[in-house]
């Protein structure tokens, strides 16, 4: 499709509404005829696992994902086991919201090893896989950009998790791409048709020149170079139908009335995507 | 080698001792015994092309590589006819300074189209390579980090760079590794055996965590997470014995006293190199 012409696949991801707490997403996603949510572990906390699980499913909200579970390279096996547990618990939670995927977060490097850091993400999902599929959740990696390769996430290329993913089933493990850590690969094109039926989920944002902030310098799609409708045509062509997740991470647009910002995002959604 | 015993392939950066103008970076070389300079245009500008010349010289110094050209994508035809002149004009300044490598950077993302932009660094290069041939100056390709993509350098891997260099011989073109900018690549060390006698320079610094700044977060050898001397075997594996480049970003490090900067610097390269 040239271009969208309708909001059924448009999802908000939690972190773009910063300040609303899951009730209050829940209901803006209401009055903003948004069908789709992207629930964050924190926000759930706040509010707990069934409360939250009533808000959404009371609201006839549909939950794209829930994130993150991973952060695998430890120095430690107590830790080890720690983040271990802790992933488990992200799969009972996934399940218990319907959120038919959890994204994973490969982690950073804890002692100057990259290669070592990228063998316990790998050993790391191979553990999960069997407890995930016991409670019917799939696991989406989802690759971070470079700039995040030592505090984040050793895993920094599609083509990485696309390697990770295909020695499991496309219905047990699959990718997450999000267009502000990958847009700059050369790769990309190639790898989303390699992806194809493992692409569990879509972000989107815009990366801003110039870039103004490590951590929260992603902008409203259009406001930036991301070639956005572009990068979701090549999604569809892979063959995604799935949500289409704004995911912001940008203090002025933490300042907003959330209200507002929907608003934007539906203008720009049906621009750019 | 396992370690590096000597200082002989060692090479001070001027972007390292932001504070010193060429005459003092050069007296700081001899006075620590560093045989081997990278020099910056815009330090050349202030004192003139005859008297960096001559300073360098009768310092004994030799010149690693000119830095910068590049800058290829533009919007407008009468931008892209400035830049090869600059780029023109560079050459020459590196010839007269008997630099054997004008580093070239790619240039960023004027109007967001990366495949256009990509073509014309491709175009850029194509273009200059007979006129740095007529005066002996081989380009170094170097890739930078993706997260300078957009502003900087649509070149963000060691693979296209490889790839731009292949059309040419390995005495016209090759590429520049700088650890900083490829350190997180899944792909770092099969493209530096690929790259083999087209290696025509080796920068290195480290990535310090937690981030701090997004140009000026570079960090001392030894600071951060790079596999500095694991890399530098790499190279020389693949063929390199070319100077090893201190360049460091760092408003920490400008600002201390220069001797002292190149005191620790020698120190961090026995140690990590």
């Amino acid at each position: 499709m040239e271009q969208l012409e309708s909001f059924e696949r448009l999802c908000l991801n939690q972190a773009t509404t910063q300040r609303w707490n899951l009730r209050e997403a829940v209901e803006g996603c209401v009055r903003a005829g948004i069908p789709w949510i992207g629930l964050w572990r924190n926000k759930i906390a706040e509010i707990g696992l069934k409360g939250s699980r009533q808000l959404v499913r009371d609201a006839g909200l549909r939950v794209s994902s829930m994130i993150a579970g991973g952060y695998f390279p430890t120095v430690s096996a107590a830790e080890r086991q720690k983040r271990l547990d802790e992933n488990r618990r992200a799969i009972e939670e996934a399940a218990e919201l319907e959120a038919e995927v959890l994204v994973l977060v490969g982690g950073g490097i804890p002692d100057r090893d990259i290669d070592c850091a990228r063998k316990c993400v790998a050993e790391g999902i191979e553990q999960l896989v069997p407890y995930a599929k016991s409670y019917g959740v799939k696991l989406g990696i989802e690759p971070l950009h470079p700039m995040y390769a030592a505090e984040r996430s050793v895993v920094v290329t599609l083509a990485q998790a696309n390697d990770l993913a295909k020695s499991y089933r496309p219905d047990e493990v699959g990718v997450v791409v999000d267009v502000f850590h990958v847009w700059w690969d050369p790769d990309l094109y190639h790898q989303i048709a390699l992806a194809g039926e493992r692409i569990l989920g879509f972000h989107v944002s815009d990366w801003v020149v110039p870039f103004s902030h490590f951590l929260l310098g992603r902008g409203m799609m259009g406001d930036g170079v991301i070639e956005l409708r572009r990068i979701r045509k090549a999604l569809d062509a892979a063959g995604y139908q799935g949500p289409i997740e704004v995911e912001i991470f940008n203090q002025a647009i933490w300042d907003q009335p959330g209200d507002e910002v929907l608003a934007v995002i539906k203008e720009r959604y049906l621009e750019h995507l």
